[in-house]
């Protein structure tokens, strides 16, 4: 019997355990909180990720340990490898915690990404906002995520507010300043790298931000056949240069055609949480195989699948199941502004049946603006 | 926060609780043994069901209950029901508890049925065979499973060992004599009625047995429409009938292209185990959703499907994961002689590549005589 060892205990190690039950595994997450949402279906350990006494405990009960949250502290992720097997490895989870480490790694392995700079100082902003130009987003270069820790710069009388607001931040956590990108797509490769090398991604998925949080995805992505191809051969290429082994999502932005790389989430990934009914095999499970060495499933695609994310609250769940080919997710967490707290998956055989399905959803929840573009996206 | 009771807790209940976790749904399992296999993802209490104390802890932490096991007693079922609702209704599990009512139901019913005399004495056997002919099946009323509390007599030579095994069950759980049915091909139908009397079937599927036990299932089942359409008849008039809400499975004999109705098991069902990757909606979940009084998934099936059982041990998984389409499901038990301990389901979109990876996963698991009849009825 095998134990899987998952910091964090979100809704990500909530489905890794759903899904990863099946193939005979048990699961131990480790997360801050004790209400955290994967213990109500696997065993919890509560306790800080640097605490030694914890990760040791954690250790010791588990064959292998992976993520479900990707700011987990680098030294306690190499503390951890030292003790027993962990994927993706240290190195890889501590590049892509560090906007400006992934940038790096980015245009050293020729995949595009918009002009950045890196800065400590309001002299460097300035030096920076010459170079990368205006309009810009400051970011934290650490634990920013959806939207968080990030300042757009939209004309020079934007810059004093974005100092003060993330300026504090540049000795602790870095912060990086990146070239606004106007793009018309935002496309996510998920993708997997299993120990032996083998290398596998879902159909290119196209996503919608609200806020900076992901409100919508819809596979596959129409996109040309040099998009899909590119996409794919720059995740294959982090993956091989970090020796990734598991699930990672590489975000594009896409614009008159030619990509640019956002970032790289070193887990399953929101934007591949349609794979678990609109793909032979899901994220979740792939992941599992990848960590333990076991073949990798097919990544093919069953239909069309769009995943709308639930922020804040859950709504009316029926609106959903009373659609063919409608699924739905509740994370059995407690409701607050900005969480997500659950998603729903719509397939469907056809393009235009998947956009029948979320005109109705989007009606009975009143959530017309939701699914408005991917509705538009499918030729609704 | 809704909790769902579970009388049983083997790999039905745990495989119920996996599907209903996405829907927000938490669990409470019931069994004998403390080692009951769904306790592995759901709190487990243990406890004998006619234990009324253990019952009434049960009632109380629970918002409705369902069963993994159609041998909880009636009475037990009935006292729960009087405190929560309970579905199906213990009307319906004891009709299927008992083979005398069962049978007589489906007379009463219009469905056919092989021949059959229920009995209490040597001598009512010896008119029974009288009645029903030779060869046939002496069995147990009730609390007969996978071929156990059944012994077939060829000739009038084996009536004797045919009492001297079952005649002391005569008092206990009665007996009953059937015709035996030299069938050509045993169906079954996995169907759902909702709280509201919404009906639904998934496709028909076709069973093979070894030593009375399930062995194999293919779906959909390549059958006439005459066929098809009675099987699903029977299915209907059996749940509006008995007032049925949630999943069960009528198990059919074929042969001329004519039905008789062998059994019904009043919950999910071995032969449906393939709807969790071959149908929208798995038995599973629209159990969960029919108990709750939500709406029902789509029942359409997603290509073609086979389903192989795990019994006394679990092979190796990777001939299985290795193939495309191929999904493992080990139920985290121990190994014991003729055990079901697992299965594993093929999908593929054509009935040449799903004949193609059986006849792979047979030849690297040696077992081409489980994977054989399965390929055979594929054409291959």
């Amino acid at each position: 019997m095998t134990t899987v060892g998952i910091l964090g205990g979100g809704q990500l190690a909530r489905m890794l355990s759903l899904s990863g039950a099946p193939l005979g595994l048990r699961f131990l997450t480790m997360d801050t909180v004790a209400d955290a949402c994967a213990g109500q279906f696997a065993p919890l350990l509560v306790g800080d990720y640097r605490d030694e006494a914890a990760l040791a405990d954690f250790a010791g009960r588990v064959d292998v340990a992976t993520f479900d949250f990707e700011n987990v502290p680098a030294e306690s992720a190499e503390w951890l490898a030292a003790r027993v097997p962990v994927f993706p490895n240290p190195r890889a989870l501590a590049i892509a915690q560090d906007r400006l480490a992934e940038k790096t790694l980015f245009r050293e392995l020729g995949i595009p990404v918009p002009a950045f700079a890196a800065l400590s100082s309001r002299e460097e902003l300035d030096a920076a906002l010459q170079e990368v130009g205006i309009p810009a987003i400051l970011k934290t270069r650490r634990l920013g995520y959806d939207g968080k820790g990030q300042f757009r710069i939209k004309s020079a009388a934007d810059v004093d507010a974005a100092w003060q607001a993330l300026g504090p931040q540049a000795q602790t956590v870095g912060l990086i300043l990146e070239a606004f990108v106007p793009f018309e797509r935002e496309l996510s490769v998920v993708a997997i790298r299993a120990r032996d090398g083998e290398f596998r991604t879902w159909p290119l998925t196209e996503n919608w931000h609200v806020d900076g949080v992901l409100s919508a995805s819809l596979a596959p992505a129409t996109a040309s056949p040099a998009v899909e191809q590119a996409a794919i051969e720059y995740a294959r290429l982090l993956a091989e240069k970090t020796g990734y082994v598991g699930v990672f999502a590489l975000e594009l932005f896409c614009r008159d055609g030619e990509l640019l790389a956002n970032e790289m989430a070193p887990r399953v990934h929101n934007s591949g949480h349609w794979t678990i009914e609109g793909a032979e095999t899901s994220q979740f499970e792939n992941h599992l195989r990848a960590v333990l060495g076991l073949p990798l499933g097919d990544t093919g695609m069953i239909g069309h699948a769009c995943m709308l994310n639930w922020i804040g609250h859950m709504p009316e769940a029926t609106a959903v199941l009373g659609q063919p080919g409608g699924h739905w997710h509740d994370y059995g967490k407690q409701g607050r502004e900005g969480r997500k707290v659950g998603h729903a998956t719509l397939r469907a055989d056809a393009p235009a049946t998947l956009a029948e399905g979320l005109r109705k959803v989007g009606a009975q929840l009143d959530r017309q603006a939701q699914v408005a573009p991917v509705i538009a996206r499918l030729g609704g």
